[in-house]
Parts: structure tokens; sequence; C-alpha cells
């Protein structure tokens, strides 16, 4: 029986621990999609207590103490945070299996040296040793000490990057950080605040946002912004792709009757959101950028608790959909023009990973991996989630391209998602050599493990690192 | 190599077979969804033979029978029992993978002592040896020597209940037998007898339904019947999640019409079926019910079948719908007023096993484990099924929660299919633990499996046993 | 560790070892479903280096040569042969975990002898081994040294089949070589080519085909046609199952409409679908053929490789559609007047197995394993995919009766691929039997092993071999 989480954790064979000790395990992080707060990094702040920075805003852990009854004033509640702590504590023991279990045990020994299991029993003393070792830590000291290279934090188009500005002015910031713009609420022309975003937007840019035509110079001046501050990444989410296309004057007449507060038909709001992303895909490409599309998930499914707490809460769920055709169609108009920017598709639901991959396998070529099936999303974060995207990947499409993990997280603590991610790469690989299912050339095997963990991420993004 | 399905069988590890011998393998069983027959139980019957059964009425060994070509005489006609016991042994030696021959060599084991091989050669004598031991057997000796704590049959709305009432008052049953309310009949509004059911209910509850309010008042009337009788659990079998809200008047209005014999659309379909499930939801939840949703199952798809032996034939399959938005709305709608009764979501397409627990975690909450993906159901009832729908549950989920396994079976033979689940959650447990995927503590792990196995269930249904 | 790709490559276990060794490698190959072509198999051409009969129109291959970034130039263009040959030995080695490495090096080693790994630096010798080794080697002895017994290729109902017949005549072929009836073109009313093809049915006939009546009796001519010279078995690329029931009339009408050039709704266009593939159905249960759907499948999807290369090359992928509902109504109509074709189901998208077999197993009776889950096709033509499909059919069906592999190949060099499969199959049951989950019976193996590698798809087609 191995140990409970030693050192070969998850990795089965010989080779794979070679692989893994040998080339995996001391590469940098490249985050190219996270929600951290470039404010927060700004600032380095620090927490009292492991609640406060392992807790607060972690919509996974809420899901699961929910799960087990805990009482919402023990999750988002005005609870004290050592009962929140103590509390999830209690709900953890019984996610036997779940990601949960393993990020929260290698987070506890890598940031604070705590080799205990952690239980309502443990909870008291790992509290104490834990809030000990925080006092000494700010966020930056939590990116420096998980190696980070890149962190690519999530923006709207009207944000002024005042942080990212200050961090790179300071210049003292172990990791570059750069921007990636986050277009939704432009895109997303139905939404009741949509009115009043292009209002903003129209204040941002200085002129008036009233036609599509104007929309377009908008869209035009702020990746323009973003591209000054570092910012070469995109990203969408989509319920589903749309697509509808329409001429110019239809979208146009759409666009103004979204501002004039009139309700749009889904055949209307399709074909303003077909047009933007094709409009938006066309200038990404031009920067270079990439685009990132993450779609079918279902967003405040439970409206109480979205009335008391508001959206990314853990109240968000998997959509079925289907994505083919007017996936395939959608990428195919913005290709028009020239090529597709390099691309990451994204499906919340597994079910979609073929898909995905072979339609935009129909996208291929010229450059090495220009398109990608994104890393195992969310709910797909578990062992089972990313062997099923690595093989999927490996199947019907070319593993030794795969740009590999990101965080998508909100925490500062969230970094050993690419350690998992790299055990189950290198465990996966290891099996395929160990059963005589791909040669031992060691050569080979050091360049596929470095490039799904980090060299193709930097090859592929093309940012300029510190 | 093992041999075949020894005291091992399915358990890898040294601590799979600690957990299941030590821990899962004595406990009771909680069979909180079937449908055998209250009738049958009480009047205590026996068989004279094992195809009476064994193959009559099991039309999962039906399909494998005509898989092979086996003669409808010999499935459902009018071959001996001894031709078709024979059949479906030449049928059973090529389902190789598949659970029936799990199953029927656990049942030969345990019930009949016989340790053979079942194939064409052994027929004739283990025929004569199950035959032998049956002259001893009545149905309510198979229950005692399954060790069942609880029965939860499938009872219409319209039923008496008599038989459960008898069984209650004989008061010498081994297990706790309760009814469960199952009101399809009542909700699907479109079936060609649903106006003659309306008059059956109506005569049972002895005033007129002729109105939406009477439906309501008639609703709360057969709850409360049940209630009386120990019912503590409802059922469902729908296509897909309706969600069509409507006012009163309206639905008031579409009931009526349909009582009229007219056809009604879709949409108007569904906002009966919407208005209903809420209002059946909201009155379980009062009364402290579990509600159990089947969905996706498309029934009598071949007419010629259906025509010439009715439902239930083995004659249905699973069907491929969008759930995951309409689920959202009605679990959303139904708790509107207060909060979702406790809740088990089912879908016979393994595909949909995601989105329904991401759907479901949104409403957790309060109490531990409210809400349920279902036990792998029906097709999902073999090992791979039921990994799959055990590690979904693990990935995003709390596996510790979970109420495990029933029946679903129309046969007393059936219960050692709970000894085949808990043999895989044994496993599955202990290839974690072996792994060092989960520490091994005992204390935890007999509280994981016992729960998974029997406890959970207790708690969770909140029914008196003996 | 294994060596690569050893004599026991996939096989991990001693019993599968020898079910392999024993009875699978050796069986002659059955080859149901491909795309060779019946004049190159008459001229028995000859190649004049590996890139012409391993590159050329192998669309596997250049998906995964786009993803690596090779220009289309060394892909489809006027590249030199070597340089293409190099580009893919480049491409090859990143793509690890993808069947085209095992595909790729089991060929090198049996047709040419050629054990080295095939990679940037061995492909010059790689390149001139192969070439000198190819010039003893016509496509007939790539047959021959497969040990092909049935080759049935695919086919045009208008087509006159005059090589069948040349190669008949001559009589010196080692395997019997079939054609196979694909109406696709016939069915398809909304293609731009419709009313041409019409036309060429029409000379084809010798008759006009301008009525409903007309297109049945071509079909009942056709379908003879193709029955003198062998043909029994039909084909359909259908991206999901129509069904859309009218009257006789109302399709004549949309016949009519279509061959004036009229553009067609969906409904029409599924009305005359149904009511050809129902009367097709029909026609082929008469002479005792196979029918085969192939559902799920989106063509052409990137609209400017489509327009510079055509359709069948590399730019189709899995299509996510809802099948059950309707292909469960199309199977119940077309058996109304009798009983359904022999029938085998294939959908491109995995997550379609459980659906289509179920559906299917709706009108299994009568002849053993008459309705069949096809093989894991195309993008799913690896371990994962087979294996998924192999224990869905297991799960939930009979694997002793399933009819095995094709290899829906354009290349004479495929064959290997039923010897990949035949290795999942024994290393698939040898697990079983090792674990203890079927019993260690010789003979009932050995007669699953070699009916599903063999014997089932010969009994199963009924077809006259040398």
């Amino acid at each position: 029986m191995k140990p409970f989480m030693d050192p070969d954790f998850l990795l089965q064979t010989e080779i794979a621990k070679h692989l893994f000790h040998e080339y995996a395990e001391s590469l940098p992080i490249y985050d190219y999609h996270c929600h951290i707060s470039p404010k927060e990094i700004y600032e380095d702040i620090h927490y009292e207590n492991i609640t406060q920075v392992w807790l607060y805003g972690d919509h996974y852990k809420w899901r699961i103490m929910r799960a087990v009854g805990t009482p919402e004033e023990l999750i988002t509640g005005s609870g004290s945070d050592y009962d929140k702590f103590l509390a999830y504590a209690k709900a953890l023991s019984q996610a036997i299996g779940n990601p949960l279990y393993h990020w929260s045990h290698l987070e506890l020994k890598h940031y604070f040296g705590i080799e205990e299991t952690l239980s309502e029993k443990t909870a008291p003393l790992i509290w104490e040793k834990a809030n000990a070792k925080l006092k000494d830590l700010s966020c930056r000291d939590l990116i420096r000490m998980s190696n980070v290279a890149l962190v690519a934090t999530t923006d709207d188009p009207i944000d002024d990057l005042q942080y990212h500005q200050l961090i790179a002015e300071e210049g003292t910031m172990s990791a570059t950080v750069v921007p990636a713009f986050r277009p939704d609420r432009l895109v997303e022309i139905t939404k009741p605040d949509f009115a009043s975003y292009i209002q903003s937007l129209s204040a941002v840019v200085g002129y008036p946002v009233e036609t599509l035509d104007q929309v377009e110079q908008a869209v035009y001046d702020r990746i323009a912004y973003f591209h000054a501050r570092g910012g070469r990444i995109s990203d969408h989410g989509l319920d589903y792709a749309p697509f509808e296309p329409a001429s110019k004057e239809d979208v146009d007449a759409v666009f103004r009757k979204a501002l004039g507060g009139a309700t749009l038909t889904a055949k209307e709001r399709d074909q303003y959101r077909t047009y933007l992303l094709i409009l938006l895909a066309q200038e990404y490409e031009k920067h270079d950028w990439t685009m990132q599309l993450h779609m079918a998930a279902i967003r405040n499914v439970n409206s109480r608790l979205f009335n008391k707490l508001g959206p990314d809460v853990g109240n968000d769920a998997i959509l079925d959909v289907h994505l083919a055709e007017k996936l395939g169609g959608l990428l195919d108009a913005m290709q028009a023009g020239g090529r597709l920017p390099k691309t990451i598709l994204y499906s919340l639901n597994p079910n979609d990973n073929y898909t995905l991959l072979t339609i935009g396998g129909c996208f291929a070529g010229e450059t090495a991996g220009r398109i990608q099936l994104g890393s195992a999303w969310w709910f797909n974060d578990h062992i089972d989630g990313m062997r099923q995207q690595l093989r999927t990947v490996a199947n019907v499409g070319v593993l030794g391209q795969f740009i590999g993990m990101l965080t998508d997280s909100r925490s500062f603590l969230s970094y050993f998602r690419h350690e998992y991610f790299r055990r189950i790469v290198c465990d996966l690989v290891g099996n395929w050599v160990e059963n005589g299912e791909y040669p031992q050339d060691e050569a080979s095997l050091r360049d596929i493990i470095t490039g799904i963990c980090y060299n193709n991420a930097v090859r592929f993004f093309g940012i300029d690192l510190k």
C-alpha cells in the first residue's frame, strides 16, 4: 500500500516517477487563465487566517459543504472564520475521491508544511499551524513559492488595467502578469445591464457608442489598449456557440433595438452575438492573440441562492447543448477573411470533448497546435476528467502539442493544481511506455512532458516572460 | 488467476477485501425502490420451478435471449418452463461481461447452493437442484435469506394499499414494507386513458375531479392516505423534465380540455405537467417525503412487440434528450414556496450524470445529502455503470453522503444486486487507499462504507424500521 | 517494462496472450466495410514509394500533420513524396497515444519487415527499406499477405460494377470481393447534384425516373443488379435518423419539386428520406441483405479547405444530435411490413453507443445477432473507443454475438487494424477471466473469440467465400 499522498502520489510506474521528478516537477507554472485580482497582487495582500485565503470565494469548497448539510452561515454567512474552517474539515473527510481532498492536502503540505490529514479532529491544530505560517506570507510570496512564470488575469474591456500598469511599473513581481480580454458584457446583448454597460464603454473610449460602427471602433480601441498593456489572450463565456449570420444593417438594427430597451428575439440575440464574435476573432487574429471559448455552463440555477448571494457562489452547473453544427459554422465564418486566431475550445460538459476536438481539427494547419482542446475545466478538473481530456487529445489529436493546465482559480493557493495535472500526465505517459505502447525514447518523452507541462504554452501564447 | 466468482469477487486489493467482509457484507438491505408485488408478499407465494421465479417477468433476461435469436415462444410464449430455462442457459454463456452473468450465478449460489456454472450442459442438473430447493422457499423466505430491512414497492395513487395494510396487520413479515407513490398516470395528461384514470381517481376520493382545484384536493388526499399507511417516498417516470410555467387558469383550461377528449399541444401538455409536478413536490416536502425523478427512458419502441405483449417486456431504450435547463427551472420553481423535498435524480442516459449532479448540487444545503444522484439505473446497472456513477458523485459531489443501491426489480431474487454494488464500492474505495489517494483511516473508511451501503439510506428516508 | 510493440502488444494477462496467439491471430480477415477501389484491385496496382500507398488519400494522417503545423504543401500539395514522408515521421513522434502511432508501426513491421521506430531520425533509412520492399508488392500481394477472406467495397447504385465483374471472371484474386450498395446520392434529395444524379440513374436503368413510382422501380432494379453481382450489404451515411412519415402522394410531390429545382423545407427533405429509407430497408430484407446506418458525422466543416481540396480530406467531425426517438420510429416503420433487415447501427459520436444498442435491442429476435452495434468507427477507432464499444455491447447486449471489426479504409495497408482490434478483444476477455468474472472454460472462450474475430461475421452476412 502506498502511503497517503507521498512524493510519488498518482505515479504508478517507475518511468512515470522518473518523468515527473526529472522533468515535470521543477518546471515553472504558466497560468494562462485565472481569476485572481490584479489589485490584490499589486497590494500584496496578507491574510489573517487560513479561512480567508482558503474558503473566502472558493465555491468548489462551498458546494461540498452544502452537500453535507453545513448551514449557509458557516459557508458564506456570518459564522466565525474558525467555525467555517472546522465545518470544511468535517465536510472534507466525507469527500473521498474528490479533487478537493487532494488539492487541500497538497496546499496544506506545500504552503504550510502540514503533513497531517485534515479532519474534524486535526482541524484545531492545523488552524494554529497554518495561521502561524500565514503571518509571514503575502499573496506574492505564495506566487513566488509556486514558481509561477506567468499569470493572466481576466479583465473586462472597459477595465483601465491600472493595477497591471502599477505592477509593471513597480517591476518587483516575480511572475509576468498580463491581462486577458473578456468581453462577455459586450457580447451578451440581452443581459439587463447591457445598455448601461454600453454607456460605460462609451465613457471609456470617449465617444458615443450608439451604432454598430461605433461598437466596432470601440472593440478595435480596447483591444489595442489591452495589447499595449501586454494583453495577448481573450476569453469568452458562452452557453453555446451562436451562429446566426445577418447583414450588418440588420445587426445594427438589433443593437439599436437593444439600446432602446426593447426585448430581442432569440434569433436577434444570436445575430448580434455572431456578428460580434466574428469581428472580435478577426481582430484577435490581427494581433496574434489567442481566443478562448468557454461553453456549456448554466449559471445561477437556484434563484433563491442567486438573489441572496449573487453570481459565482457554487450555483452553476453543466449544460447539455448541441455544439457541433453552429460552432463549426462560427469558426468557419471567423476565418473567412484570413484564418482563425489561435483558439482554445472548452466545454463544461465532458461529453463534448470529442466533438470539440474534431471540429477544431478541421481548422488546424500552418502553425503547430493552432487549435486546442482546453484542459479539463471546472467540474472536470479531477483525475477522471483530466485523464479523459488527455486521452481524447491523444486519440484524435496530437498530445505532444497540448498546451496544458491552467488554474481558472480565484485563489493564490491553487497553483498545486498544476502539480496534480503534471502527475496525471506523467502517469499516463508512463503507463504507455510501461505497456510497450510508446518506445522508451528519453529525448522524445522529455520533449513531450516538458512541452505539455510548460514549453508548449510558452511557444503558443508567445508572451515575453521576465 | 482468481477463481470464478469466489468470495473475493471484484475485490482487487487487501483493503477492499477487508472493507467488504468486515463492514459491507453483513449489512441489511434497504431496498427503497422496487417493483415487487405486495400481494405476492402477503400471500407468500411459492414457485413450482426456477423459471417461474427467475424468467417470468424479467425483461433483462428476455433481451439477451432475443439477442441470441431465441424464439419468442421460449421467452414470453407457450414454451415449457424447462425449455425456457434451457434457452436462457444457452444465451447466458455468450453474454460474457453482462451483469446477468454475475447476477445469475450469485443467485444460483446464494439461494440454491449451486456452485456450477450455468450453461447448456449444466442446465439439466441445475434445473433439478434449484427446483428441489425451491420446494421449501416462499417469497418471504427469499426476502429473509437476503437480510432485507426495508422494501418500498411502487404504487399508484388510486391504489387502496390493501396488501400493505394486511402485511402490517399480520405483523410477521421480517422486513418493513412501505408503499411508494407513483402518480405517472395523473401527470401524463396526453395518455389515451387519462380521462378514465381521472374518473377512477374521482371514485377513490369520493368527489368529482373536474377542475384543477379538485385535482389538487385529490393530490392532497391521496398523499395523506399513503402517508398514513407508511408512504414516505414518491417516484416519477418522465421522458424529460418539463418546465412550462403557466397561470392556474390556463392549466385549469388545459385539464378540462384533456378531460373533454381534445388533443393537447406539446406546450399545453408541459404546462399541466409542470404545474402538477410543482404541486406534488411541495406537498412531498410538507410531509418530509423523498421525491424520485426517473428520466430519459423511451418506451415501447417496437410497436409490433408492444401490440403483442404490452409494456415492460424488454422493449424500452435509452433516450437522448437535453435535461439541464428545464430541470433547473423545474427544481427552482418547486422550491419557490420553501425548499425542495429530498430529491433523487436518475437519468437512464449515463451521459447525463454530470449534468444531473451539478444541477442538483445547486439546491443542496441545510440537511446532509438532501439532493442525490440516483444509483446506476437499469441499463446502467453493471460494473462500468456503477463505477461511473460512483466516480461522478466522488468527483463533483460528496461520495460519503451517497444513499446507495436499490434493486428496481420485479423479482424476489434480485437482492444480490446489492452485494454486487457493495463489492464495487469497496473495490473503488480500496483502490483509493491502496494508491495513497485517501488515508488508511479505519474509522473514516468504516463510516463511508457502512454509510453508502446502508446507514445513509436509513437516515435519509427517515422511515421507522422493525 | 514491456518492449515496444512486441508480440504480446496490448495483451496484459497470460490468458489474453493464449487467446490471441492460439485463436485470434491466424484467423482470416472479413472486411465487410471499406473504401478501397475495385479498379485498383483489378489492375493490381503497384506503388513507387511508401508515400503513395501510405499517405495519399489517408486523411487520418493528414489531420495529425496539420495539427503539428505541417504546411499543406507537404500534406496534399506539390511537395515531393520524400518530403511528405519525412513530415509525417516528424508529426508521428508527437502523436503519443494516437492509434496512428500503433497502426503505422504494425504496418511497417508486417508489410516491410521494419522494426525501427519511425521518427525524423529514422525516416531516411525507413524510406529506403520500405521502398525497396514495395518493388515486389502489388495491392493484391498486400491483401494476400493480410490473409483477407472478404473485401466489401462501397459502391453507388448507378455503378456498373464492371471491375467486380472483371475480378470475378478473372478468378485469381485470393479474397472474395463483393460490392456494397450505398445510395446516399439517391437519398440526399437536397444536395445540389440531386437532379443530375437522377438523370444518371435514369440512363442506367433505361427508363425515365420522374415519379416516385419510377424511383421505386429503379431501387428494385439496382438492388437486383447488385444482388446478381454478389452484393449482400448496403450502407447509408446519415447526419441523423430522419423520421417524418408522409403519404406516398406527398412524397411524390416532394420528389417532383426537387427535380424541378425548388428548395425543399427540412420537413419535406425528411419526408422523402424517410420514405426512401423504409422502401430500401424492406427491399434489403427481401434479399436477406444487411443494412448499415452510419450516423452523426458533420462533413466539410472548413469551407476554405473544402473549396480547395473537396470532400474526404480530414475536414469532418463528430456531430452531436439526438438519435433515439426518430431512429426508433424509423426502424419501427421499416419493420411494418415484415421485419427489419439485418442491421448494423453506427454513430460517430461515442456518446450514442448505449442509445443505439438499446434502441436496436428492441428489434432483436428470431435470428442470432440480427441487430448489431457497429464496431468503433473512424474517430473512435482507437484503444479507448474500441474498449468502450466492446464493453457497451457486453454490458447491455451479448458480446458473444458481435460481428467485429472492419477497416473502413481507403488503403491496402489497413488490415492490421483487425489485428489491433483482436488484441483488444483478447485482452478484455482475458482480464475478465483473470479477475474471476468469467469462468476459464476453454471451449466457450474459443467460441467467443473466434466468433467476434471472424466466425460471427461469416454467419451474419451469409456470403459465399472462396
